[in-house]
């Protein structure tokens, strides 16, 4: 399969001579897009990021678009060391697809409940252990995250929910806002969502939400100062990208 | 070639049982996009255009959407009938396309002189001979136009052309913002556009702009009002579309 960061290290393989194993700060599965990735890879050679950028944005452009390039400080890792990362999903819910956007919006015509939804996504901000909104992941491996933010806001007619955490396990956007979107027609109530999260069983919230609609926004460095949008660290290597 | 018309053309012989001959409002060529097209058709027995709609998007939609559909008073024709058309055309000129919106925006990297631009757009407006901007066509052809707007802005890194005419002839919104580009990076004067005008000779005026940045965004029908944006009366067919 045909990934982002496979053409990525393909393409950086052509200019460095050899392949480089990337970081990748920001899951996106399949359909997924990204304006704010970060990746980083260890080299033992000076490369010039300048020249490297334009190498990499003349062999990818315009599906995928490397959008600065630096040398990091030493111990820099885009995914060990982000400390936040920020989503978007877009929801249509007006009768029919804005053929400019389809791609990267979620047509799901019909109202939803718009306060029942702002009520449930309040409810899963904080420090939870995240199961139910998980695949499961065999021991050690945790589904605790810490859930930042999640602000459901209407432009015309569309949905867009922001989320930020400082890290999300696999599906797990996806699987909040599919359980949103079952708060906005009815089939959950928000004041079940604390039984859901303390049920730890994926079968508990709602089901997955297309891949086409999420967007990895940002990815935060640095210490974090909490809703403010700051403390991002320069990166090394940052992809405007969606997956193709 | 596979057309938006062809396509909606097809789509009505499988909805109606034959297929109608479309009169289309606003010329779009090969990669060109339209937000806001109307075509029109008659049709001897009383069909419901709601049904049609539905129909019509079940088949077409994402790729090509009828916003809407609605019986036409007598005598209306899509073509024949507008009074004016709106088109915009998008430029990114910073140093990287962005992956999103490619396909909509040229991508022309580098700073153009924004006063000049506007001083030209100035004085491209009013009632010309556009034989300068048109492909040459044979008499009786006309190829004097109304040119009732030329605005040029700015957002971010990303240009704005939108220009608004009685009509359009062929080839003329991307001659025309070939022309403007070309005063933008000092090409062409500002002052030499009375000239360039009079010459009515399409090599004395600038380059064609690529088709990608272009976008019919609007048709007018009723008695204008001069640049207050009003006037549309219900047309028949509104189909938000880009070239397939």
């Amino acid at each position: 399969m045909r990934t982002v960061q496979g053409v990525l290290e393909e393409a950086l393989g052509r200019v460095l001579g050899a392949e480089p194993s990337l970081s990748v700060a920001g899951r996106t599965d399949a359909g997924v897009h990204a304006s704010g990735q970060v990746a980083s890879f260890g080299w033992p050679d000076a490369a010039d990021p300048a020249r490297l950028q334009r190498a990499l944005n003349g062999m990818l452009a315009p599906e995928v678009v490397v959008l600065r390039a630096r040398r990091a400080p030493a111990g820099f890792d885009a995914r060990r060391s982000a400390s936040a990362r920020e989503y978007r999903y877009r929801i249509e819910f007006g009768p029919w697809p804005d053929p400019f956007t389809a791609r990267f919006v979620w047509h799901r015509p019909g109202r939803l409940a718009l306060a029942a939804m702002r009520e449930a996504a309040g409810r899963l901000v904080g420090h939870h252990d995240f199961a139910s909104f998980c695949r499961p992941a065999p021991p050690p491996a945790s589904t605790v995250r810490r859930l930042e933010r999640f602000a459901v806001t209407v432009v015309g007619t569309r949905l867009e929910l922001s989320v930020r955490a400082n890290a999300f396990c696999h599906q797990m956007v996806r699987a909040l806002v599919g359980t949103i979107v079952a708060v906005g027609d009815g089939r959950i109530a928000p004041g079940a969502i604390p039984q859901i999260v303390a049920a730890r069983e994926r079968s508990s919230a709602g089901p997955v939400a297309p891949p086409r609609g999420l967007t990895l926004t940002r990815v935060v460095y640095g210490r974090r100062r909490r809703d403010d949008g700051a403390g991002g660290r320069p990166a090394p290597e940052s992809a405007r990208a969606r997956d193709l």
